[in-house]
């Protein structure tokens, strides 16, 4: 999976960040969250193509996803043909369908919105879209976590063949669980395949405080992208606008017991420079990255 | 008057161009025409502060208006709390309003719309804002001339002195056309004061297609700022799409007898090198220059 951050300022722009967006690239799928103002000009500077097919809004801030209604537009001008899907939290479609309204052109292509609640899981076959209940204010949020299936373990070819099992239908069989017979003989799948491998697991929050959710779909994540609005000097700044500071999230990363964290979504007093929150989430969590517009982060399988 | 292009781009942004805006500042008026998507993060690279009072739109094509939206929330967020007047095409309110009520944001100031009808025009003291009716597609189009008032002819200072008029009242009486009387003589303003001076025309076109009510606006403008989305070799699409050539820009120049000529709004081909624009502009008008998203062009006074 490769993550490619579109935007990392929190409310509005600054000469060096645009507001709120990122891409999320798992093989074939391409799948954006929130898409504040700009982000098609932004997907444009760093290459991320437009292939993408959907779009997952945390919740409805302006610099969370204006930039929806242009970049839909831009597609029209492309001549695009595929269905974009919309997911939005329950209660917002008719300002997100305001938006993709908005104006005179029209889209060539089917715009589907649809509201998700917490736990209205998207299952794609090897990963699910887990929507998860974030703390934010304003109306209703939600944070995403991308959770793919376990793989199945390792298939020992080298024993296969030494056991003489032909290579072909056989090795599928036992790679997939099922028993086989060869020459009379019942080989079990865990005479030559390893355990179960977890799949990866990357969680994004938008804009939220400290929360549970968080904390519980962010288990074990390979990364967590966290908001890091301000730094713990304006923890009670952070508390009354719900946003979090970037210990918060750095402590949300280590009770989750996360592997890596990404802070985003910096108030505009820390665009400049951003080691004041990377320093600061970095005495509570090691493994952590402040995130810049254009910065790639490949999430590997974790090799066992 | 000083022009700073925010957006030169036709329809979508590129990489170096974002979509349709400028900026005219003459004294301390600040007028913005137009406002696409990421409007503000351009005024905050070229630096034009936020000071705008008001906003002209030629029409409501996405790519001329989405700006709006994002720029007022931030200007929410900078406490702003005078008001902003946002000028509109007649029979375009509505879609204004959707843009400016969009999402869960307020802003704290007002924001009065007003729809403007050709020839609808603005009085401003010392100078006119001046709409006209433009031949572009899929709605109602503006242009608009901002157009000072005849400056009072040089007052000779030297002359005054030497016919013995004490400087104070009797000179500013004088200026201002009026005879005065020093001693029993009579002195008429001809006398001291030179012929009226032209006031400044600077000519925004938006959208549209070759017409007259440019032509007739424009008619020895200082600056006509005209869109030239395609070149010569795409005149039938320039026609389909409502649109003008670089060449029916410079024509339209040379027959409104305009002193210098700027093209903007260039097709997402011409974007990276918009000389091929200006190089066939050039062959029919001398005074030409192709903007760029940052170009700053002042408009001086002409000396006579």
């Amino acid at each position: 999976m490769r993550i490619t951050f579109l935007g990392t300022a929190a409310a509005r722009p600054t000469v060096g960040r645009n507001v709120s967006s990122l891409i999320l690239q798992r093989e074939g799928d391409v799948m954006m969250f929130d898409c504040g103002e700009g982000t098609q000009r932004q997907m444009m500077r760093f290459g991320t193509g437009f292939t993408f097919s959907e779009i997952f809004f945390t919740h409805l801030h302006a610099d969370h996803f204006l930039g929806v209604i242009g970049l839909l537009r831009t597609l029209g001008l492309q001549a695009r043909e595929e269905p974009v899907d919309l997911w939005t939290p329950r209660g917002t479609m008719d300002t997100l369908r305001q938006a993709v309204e908005l104006g005179v052109e029209r889209v060539p292509f089917e715009v589907r919105i649809t509201e998700l609640a917490p736990g209205d899981t998207l299952r794609r076959g090897v990963y699910d879209v887990v929507p998860y209940k974030t703390s934010h204010r304003g109306g209703p949020s939600l944070g995403y976590a991308v959770v793919e299936h376990p793989r199945l373990g390792r298939f020992n070819a080298d024993k296969a063949r030494e056991l003489g099992i032909p290579e072909g239908p056989l090795w599928g069989k036992l790679h997939h669980g099922e028993a086989v017979e060869v020459d009379g003989r019942v080989y079990r799948p865990e005479d030559i395949v390893g355990a179960e491998r977890p799949g990866r697991r990357v969680v994004y929050t938008g804009d939220t405080r400290p929360c549970a959710g968080t904390r519980e779909h962010a288990r074990g994540a390979d990364l967590l992208i966290h908001e890091a609005t301000f730094a713990q000097d304006e923890a009670d700044r952070a508390g009354q606008t719900g946003h979090s500071t970037a210990r918060e999230a750095a402590e949300i990363a280590v009770s989750a017991g996360a592997l890596r964290l990404a802070i985003t979504h910096f108030s505009p007093r820390y665009a400049d420079d951003p080691r004041t929150l990377e320093r600061e989430a970095r005495a509570v969590f090691p493994d952590v990255v402040a995130a810049n517009d254009g910065l790639v982060i490949e999430v590997p399988y974790r090799e066992s």
